[in-house]
């Protein structure tokens, strides 16, 4: 193992840069690729045998072409419909967002009754029921297809991440702002629906889950909108903690524990601290819309993306 | 020719089935092969390469694989980026719907100032401008990504077409849903910045073209929005108009005119009784998501889309 890790990091958009985000927190001592698939985005409304052809040539682009030794895969879509796929399709450790979301869900819930929003695909795939099933946990899942679009236009009012250094700022305000408004009742239509179907179905949810990487940008929205007593878990940054430990479990087999948890900067210091620094190295692909993906890559990551590289998947 | 002319008519999505219902009604004595590139759509946000290699795969199945002997890109992206692209690949004539939209705003408009509301990619293209220049007016475009997807997930409140041989419904009611009240506001929205921009710049708007093949089914709500003395186009009449013509024009070569005219059912009859007959044959094709293509497609068709066949472009 290198003293400074590549980790591959793929979303079919710049959503899964709220995982990368997370993971430099974490890990600020490794290079990361990231590559968001957007000339073929959006996968949630896409096929099984279409998401798990597109998710493993962008795996292996990641692997073969930028020697990645670790991929996380930072799309809901993807883990739940070709994780599989994946696993089978490159030689080294590979982690979906779906199970640290259902195991941060256990660790949270006290009713054991747990709400999930996500993609349309990720929804009709059924595994964030199955990966809570094998927690005990029951589920519900609901679609809410219209919230990838609204992040992505930046519908959600001002940053939810600082930029490195800066305070964060308050939580966007629907009053103030028309887009924000939208947003907020798009929001509130898709939970009332969601509320309404547990209470059919006898349910007592008290976690809700993000089961898709562009929804922790909302996520101040949609805590003013829950119910009270319920949890959001953002699975992101269950991923990066599983991630975080699976890195570490493998640099443990390699090499003296304690000089791995130091080149791969987990020690003892305040998480705060742990951003990016010059130790951090940041590679950014796109399959398209590379300008889109640098004007609003920023937003998702809180730090700057620099400069995206374009590549070629042949799709 | 034959008889029966097969006519191709491609969109990235479904949205283009709001074309073919229009030739339909204009042209019901035809076979029609209609493929929306659903595993690689929304073309709104990808760049001109990508959609020009994407469209061009589209026409070349309808063409070599379906025989269609006319195109008519449905799909107001891939007529601003890639026309010329298409024209080139395949043997057979080819309209876009940019310039009979442009064509149809020249005809409507007295003030010479025209308004037009597109997908990102579209407006980025400046084509729509480019085309209303040619016709002696001024355009400002806008680009209203959110309006996609809003139609694609049906809020947008009672259907705008009546199936076949019954009577419209009224107009949605945007007070008494609230998925319409959403759509509303939005639309709103991205008119009132409009409006404010063609203020700055000194324009006297009297007409908005919608240029975009989604749009239609938003042309209630979107009437009722714009400013007193606006008039909206519709590019899917437009278009089906200038295909109607170009396609009696190419008959007239070969046929006897009368003759022609009749075999393609262009008479004299109430245009509201050229709808789907017995001799109209649709025949449509996805490249992915036929699920939602079957449940949403009869909506923008305003008749049942029927079977819709799965076909692998190799994207």
């Amino acid at each position: 193992m290198n003293e400074k890790p590549t980790i591959g990091v793929f979303d079919s958009g710049f959503g899964g840069l709220t995982v990368l985000r997370a993971l430099i927190s974490r890990l600020p001592h490794a290079r990361y690729a990231f590559l968001g698939d957007t000339a073929r985005l959006p996968y949630g409304s896409k096929s099984r045998r279409t998401i798990a052809r597109y998710a493993t040539e962008s795996a292996r682009f990641l692997v073969h072409e930028q020697g990645a030794e670790f991929l996380v895969i930072a799309c809901n879509t993807a883990s739940a419909l070709a994780l599989d796929a994946i696993q089978d399709a490159v030689p080294v450790p590979v982690l979906g967002v779906i199970e640290p979301g259902a195991a941060a869900a256990r660790a949270a819930s006290r009713t054991g009754d747990v709400l999930v929003i996500a993609t349309d695909a990720t929804v009709r795939s059924g595994a964030y029921t199955a990966a809570c099933k094998a927690h005990g946990l029951r589920a519900i899942e609901k679609a809410c297809p219209l919230l990838v679009p609204l992040v992505e236009e930046g519908w959600i009012g001002p940053p939810v991440f600082p930029e490195a250094g800066t305070v964060a700022d308050a939580a966007p305000s629907a009053s103030a702002n028309p887009q924000v408004a939208v947003t907020d009742r798009v929001i509130r239509f898709y939970l009332g629906e969601l509320r309404a179907q547990a209470a059919a179905e006898g349910f007592h949810p008290d976690t809700l889950v993000l089961g898709c990487t562009h929804y922790p940008l909302l996520r101040p929205l949609i805590e003013k909108a829950v119910s009270a007593g319920v949890r959001v878990i953002d699975s992101a940054e269950s991923t990066a903690e599983a991630a975080t430990h699976l890195i570490n479990g493998r640099a443990n087999l390699e090499e003296d524990a304690t000089g791995a948890l130091i080149s791969l900067g987990i020690d003892d210091l305040d998480p705060e601290r742990k951003r990016a620094g010059d130790n951090t190295e940041v590679h950014c692909f796109a399959t398209d819309s590379v300008d889109k993906f640098e004007r609003l890559g920023s937003r998702f990551l809180g730090l700057p993306v620099g400069k995206v590289q374009l590549v070629d998947l042949g799709g």
